[in-house]
């Protein structure tokens, strides 16, 4: 068995540890619904164009198609046909159960799209349809909003976000910040008050329209996000590129800098998720801050075959105990399946290159592969051993 | 016949349009002259150096020796003894006729430097020399300083410009911004009002000394990319890199997002020029927003044979059908030449491995190759079938 | 002889110039002070991560353990122990004399950590250590203090430093300035009066407690700056990452461009140290300045097996004379190994590629790999003639 053979067998044959993941969609998909899960783009799809024509597309294609009987790089309309005589679990049932991701962190947080807000699998069903054990991440913008929606009044806020934090804790295994999506990373690192969270709770439900309680208010966001790296679990962070409501030169984990050197020691890991473009700099933030972790998540699968270039400077500055798996797939059991692959596919060919050039030795390969799909993951988050 | 052969003889076949480019030099050259356009520095050369030691000069003496009967990477001073016995229209015949470049969209505005107005080629004698089809993009601020020049006065400005806007829709096929250049992108995104345009142009014209009008008053600069893109033909926008001018990070297209998220769906589309280093920024504009379109042209030539690396980079996040050739090729014929060389060389490579990797099946790699190099230009540009 | 082994050969027996390196410690270390050096990082390294899981680390353990009798990639304890087995100085001597580098220029302001200040090799003790000729770089900042350690008052200070400068200047090469590190690149360009000079001083020393002079002042800073670039001699600038004192973002090279526009003609070469992840910025601006010139040094170190990505992207916009080899190692006699072994490896490979894709000739691959090796730094530097 050569060295090369012998790192994809291993890698093949590594139980993932998905640490940030969201559920799949409940309800039979029409092809232009499909087709804009394809994308962060959140308007239509132009008539020339199909979403299949990307790299994303191209990875799904390649990955899924043997899932229903089709051979790699079936056309799209093809895969579609194919895809469509399936009912929605069953899809999931395919796609998921085949990854070799053991177990997801999942996000629970509803993800808000031009759609109608969409009917996701909760923790549970995931589990079930996946064959994975899973835990939970919740997102802490989501808890605060239910608190709205649910008439907690602006001087009772905090105290009883405070409650719902705690409770939260006993059962989940990290929280979220989508602070880059609603504000951004430049905001004053300082902890806010108490009286600074009511009056900043004040003016939010003032503002708020009845029912539609979207918190994008500077001062509750990074209380949020204070009162959740207080509680000790891992902190994840959106950074980087998403949909086109970030102003993504905002989402820079560089800005983060100022509010990273004030957290105590004691105080929770911060998992900065996706980061592209500005991988190389959490690389950075890696390794000069003990407590920050990064993953290439999302831009795995939008790079799709060019995400080993990606894989690749995600291993340039961090220690190799701070880098870690994601798919952040959401919606489509597809991108489960192809974060999976393309994250398997861009490791073996990076740490094959490494050993076949006599830089690393293939001991060293495959131990850095554990750490990044699985160890550090199962450490940070202090998961149950199976 | 390989794979590998069927891409490169598909590539090598492929008749391509160049959506941005600019004229040649009229004038014979000397050689320190000759130089001066193998760098975007405007500073004298030191003497110590010369500017063929550069990816760009390297890769000049690979593509174009042959044109002049050596052989590949001749030394720079053979080369220029060799280029220096033709007159500029052969020079041209001979690089412009060989490149494969059927079509070309040509900037007809001047491009200042530090030596006096450069005399370059008109849209027609390109066409003749290069025998190409040629079509024209004009420039907006270059049509606001004509008009300036011939003596309109601020409060009959605007009028005039809308006319002349209106009068060259008729022929171009689409407009180009230098707002990165005058100003940055990170301009106020809001459309101005008419009196503040003539506002302005009142302070504009008062400041400009007689027969210098050169505009960079940021609200001029935007009233005219709002009037551009209000036309509906595509509207190109020099974006990252050029010459020392420039606030390089404030040519970041990312500074574009508050202005792209104001634009009517039923306006231009946009087309951001070169873009590096920031060209994985822009791979994310054109996912997110569907009228957002780009190159990396002139950061092919300057990077030359490390310019692979770069074409790879812009098939990351961007969907296929919003990734455009161009050269970006201005004076001298050389660059054209190696434009068209060095993205056949690029897209084959990266193509093939995508491709010899199992990532991308043939069938899609030709037809990526097709529309990046041909297809998308001519749909958005709506040129008429040869 | 294959065209890849005579460019290897050729690089192997190159004798290197080190423009910008520090000395190395003179205790012997316990293994968490080893490791303390084998990151920017100056938080406790935590119990479940050993600073060699890293790049840094397992280029060391490749490149350095055959000079303590063991294979490459002998494991973390290993190397330790047989390491440990020897003084200080003999390690020293070990690595710095095999590494090929015949001349460093060294720069002997002392540097700050979370450890009490460390004891490093004077210019002569580093001489004769690794058996290089050895020039010196002085730091401006450490000037400064060094005046006001020996109780120079503030209305004297810059008198007092204008002597302190014109009598460096007669033994240094170069100077350099941590103004990136104190405040970032986002200074104001303009050169300060004499009497901001001195207003400056006043509340820099009213404000340092007695016995503990850091300058952070940004008119001090930024005069310091000034006149070291109004000597001639070159000066370098730290540029890109560092520990967790410096705001990334705002040691982005590209900063530096409206003070770059305002330096006469005459004035200094300015040398961009590092500049990862702006390494491409920094390329940009050594192609349109004629007196800018940067390295990746610490970047090879840290991206270690990765490094050979960063130096082919350091070899983009920039012309060849414009680049330069450092290994900015400091500390750890590693960091001098593995910095000129890791550039040797890096820019073969590069080469080679080049060379064997027929892009580049083998003689233009050997030429720039002496440029950047050695021969631009003994020009820039004015070295002496061996």
């Amino acid at each position: 068995m050569t060295e090369n053979s012998k790192i994809a067998e291993h890698i093949s044959e590594l139980p993932l540890i998905d640490h940030h993941v969201h559920g799949t969609l409940i309800p039979d998909l029409s092809r232009s619904e499909f087709e804009s899960f394809l994308t962060e783009s959140s308007e239509p799809i132009p008539p020339w164009m199909t979403q299949f024509d990307s790299q994303v597309g191209f990875a799904v294609r390649k990955y899924c198609a043997p899932h229903f009987d089709l051979p790699e790089h079936a056309d799209a309309d093809t895969y579609w046909a194919a895809r469509a005589r399936w009912g929605s679990d069953e899809i999931a049932r395919r796609l998921l159960r085949t990854s070799g991701i053991s177990e997801s962190i999942v996000d629970t947080g509803v993800i808000e799209t031009e759609h109608s807000k969409p009917s996701l699998t909760t923790l549970e069903e995931f589990g079930t349809l996946s064959a994975q054990r899973v835990h939970e991440v919740v997102r802490l913008e989501t808890l605060l909003e239910s608190l709205a929606d649910a008439g907690v009044e602006a001087d009772a806020l905090e105290h009883a976000f405070d409650a719902a934090l705690a409770a939260a804790a006993t059962t989940a295994v990290g929280f979220k910040s989508i602070i880059a999506y609603r504000y951004g990373f430049d905001f004053d690192p300082a902890r806010p008050h108490s009286d600074e969270f009511t009056a900043a709770a004040q003016e939010w439900l003032a503002s708020a329209s009845a029912g539609s309680f979207r918190v994008s208010h500077p001062v509750l966001l990074r209380a949020l996000l204070w009162k959740a790296v207080s509680t000790g679990l891992p902190v994840q962070l959106h950074a980087g590129f998403g949909d086109a409501d970030i102003d993504l030169e905002r989402c820079n984990p560089l800005l983060l800098t100022p509010w990273l050197r004030l957290l105590p020691a004691d105080y929770s890991d911060v998992m900065l998720l996706h980061c592209y473009p500005y991988h190389r700099e959490a690389g950075y933030l890696a390794q000069v801050f003990s407590r920050v972790y990064f993953d290439v998540g999302l831009a795995i699968n939008y790079s799709g075959a060019a995400s080993d270039r990606v894989i690749a400077e995600s291993l340039e500055l961090a220690p190799f105990s701070k880098v870690l798996f994601s798919t952040d797939a959401w919606g489509l059991p597809e991108l489960h399946s192809i974060g999976a692959a393309l994250w398997r596919r861009g490791m073996t060919r990076v740490l094959s290159h490494l050993v076949n050039d006599g830089d690393w030795s293939l001991t060293d390969a495959k131990r850095v592969a554990s750490m990044t799909g699985r160890d550090n993951a199962h450490r940070v988050y202090r998961l149950p051993n199976s």
